[in-house]
């Protein structure tokens, strides 16, 4: 009997990696995904970017890099990320990450040790969940209305459990797509400031905005150091290159830079070197006004199925922009359970809303919906099937 | 002020990153690095294949990827690394790394808890060892003479502290370049087998072999599935592209695949592709020919310098190929010490002895010497200047 380390025990298996097997089984619409548009996707610069890259300095870019990240891509994200936003940063408040995974797992790793207590919104992202709870962490969740974190719920948790750090994802929520406004994101960083803990503000979807007016970061609130700000390139440029970047003060990226050394030496070069031309070359703000009208009639699409097809008394989020929209649906008892079914005979794919919440047995008349992936008349046909089994379980 | 995890405090930061930012002073020359020859890397290849991958399969190139590494580049390394070699493999026996470093990293994550015996080679790979005492992991040393690992030492200590795992570099071993013979490897995997412990074989460096005659992997003489191998494309395509693998048996890879998962979700799918694709192409019998006639000159002129330049009692071993050789210098009485020294005033850079062993008061007369990276001229130019430095640290 093989003898894994303690903490294997704590690790399970992700349920959106456990329906990942199903997405290319013949027939079947898949809902359950946290990818961005394929046809959005700008290969054709992302070829003609490496052609160039690879002709003018191949060596910089095949040999080791730092471990803290690429110079020229830390400089090009605070300038052409940052500094439009009013965020101030150095090149020491910056450092590249294989991914947001990665920065979630490392900030993680530099602050909490087991039985730490760790603030989440609930429901929260299920990966960042699973990293806590194979660290040791004493999760608590802090409710949440249609604006985000509540603020009062957080106040009183704070006070209770003096947490090192809170975990929140605040515009465009995974899973439920909510945001939190500017007046509750300066009342998170004074709290922080306050009774002194960590805020990651885990930021991957902010600039995916379909509709309504942008609101400032947590960060950019943050006068004492406590705001870690995590941007992924994942859907800014493309999920596979696996480029992250935080900004924090230089003190906890030097901690950060010393775990990250451990855990990959660096994040590759090619990736990173690609990500700096492309921010440089300024093609971000056209690439994002294609890519969020893609988006916004797969979100139309989405809304409309809600309406046509899911039992009338289902309550759902209406995002601004990101990827998902969390539905409940008061008369179905366990959308863990009835996704065998959803799979076999309705042949759609969603995300059940229980492992999203600290304690899994809430949430089970929950689920999660993407709408980013698919195209409009497939969101349409996924939303009638999945209509269909819904009605089915809440006649039951 | 800021409360760290407590594991930080057991987090060092690496002398061979601390004396990389020296690298780049005008006048020095560098044997400290562990970077390949950078006229070696085949970058008109690499982008040539990438602009092919680009316009033919942008879309699985760019989107997400799963966990366990990319199917083709999978399939083409047990078809052109490991079938050659010998070892049997099926798919599910692999899994993809971002680099060798996060393989070692995750390898321990897996079966190493706190207190736990880990056994290895003295001195070894000091990234290995900072892993290992970030996880607070009993790390015992074993000894080594000109053809690594002693036996009857290994088997001593196993019954002595009932290791849970072994970590070794059997070829051209870092920092020693020393490599195992055959009835050794042979042994290894049979006491493995016989007490119960997992041996970790990194083999980043066996494909580039500059004289004598290829040996077999440990893996090869593993019957009862106690052995990892990991193998790294570092030094046989480039070291930026952070990709690597290992092989084991599938409970082991489906615990990997989990823990991988929360480090970063997975590894860049282009840097995968692009390895797969230089595989399939045949390029790697041909690339390592040029790489090894890049090399042998470099390392003979190491050697000569030795003989030329550096006190007469100095000892050094001489490695057939990898990146490394180590010298002990029985009159210098500390190679830390005096390495400000060499970069100030004999303007070159060497790393010391003491940080690769289990007690870092050892080898206080040794250094780590690398060849992979300067050109022949080079190294003559800094052997001399770093033999100047001995021979009067030597006399003092």
């Amino acid at each position: 009997m093989r003898k894994f380390s303690e903490r294997m025990g704590r690790v399970s298996s992700s349920v959106i990696r456990d329906t990942m097997k199903y997405m290319s089984e013949p027939g079947i619409l898949s809902l359950s995904c946290g990818s961005p548009a394929s046809n959005g996707l700008p290969a054709a610069e992302i070829r003609d970017i490496l052609d160039k890259l690879l002709s003018e300095n191949p060596i910089e870019l095949l040999q080791y890099g730092i471990t803290i990240g690429y110079d020229p891509l830390r400089k090009a994200y605070i300038e052409h990320l940052l500094k439009p936003k009013g965020i101030k940063a150095e090149l020491n408040n910056t450092i590249i990450f294989t991914g947001s995974q990665q920065g979630i797992y490392l900030v993680m790793d530099v602050f909490v040790d087991p039985g730490d207590v760790v603030l989440v919104e609930n429901p929260t992202f299920l990966a960042a969940l699973n990293i806590l709870r194979k660290m040791g962490a004493n999760v608590v969740g802090v409710e949440m209305d249609d604006n985000g974190i509540v603020i009062e719920d957080l106040e009183e948790k704070v006070k209770k459990y003096n947490p090192k750090l809170l975990y929140t994802i605040p515009t465009f929520q995974n899973p439920t797509g909510r945001t939190i406004p500017d007046d509750r994101r300066r009342e998170i960083a004074r709290l922080a400031s306050q009774y002194d803990f960590v805020v990651l503000e885990d930021d991957p979807y902010g600039e995916v905005r379909v509709s309504g007016q942008p609101v400032n970061s947590i960060k950019k609130y943050d006068t004492t150091g406590n705001v870690i700000l995590l941007n992924s390139f994942s859907k800014l440029i493309a999920p596979g290159l696996r480029v992250a970047v935080a900004t924090a003060e230089p003190d906890i990226i030097d901690q950060l830079e010393s775990v990250k050394q451990a855990a990959d030496t660096h994040t590759p070069i090619l990736t990173q070197a690609l990500c700096a031309e492309y921010l440089n070359r300024g093609l971000m703000p056209d690439h994002l006004k294609e890519t969020i009208e893609i988006y916004r009639p797969r979100l139309n699409a989405m809304l409309n199925g809600l309406t046509n097809y899911f039992p009338k008394d289902c309550q759902y989020t209406v995002p601004e922009g990101g990827f998902f929209m969390w539905v409940k649906l008061p008369r179905v008892k366990n959308t863990v359970a009835i996704l065998e079914n959803a799979i076999r005979k309705y042949k759609v794919l969603y995300v059940p809303g229980a492992p999203f919440f600290v304690n899994p047995d809430d949430g089970l008349d929950c689920l999660r919906l993407n709408f980013s992936y698919c195209d409009p008349e497939t969101i349409d046909e996924a939303m009638q099937r999945l209509g269909a089994l819904l009605e089915e379980e809440s006649n039951k």
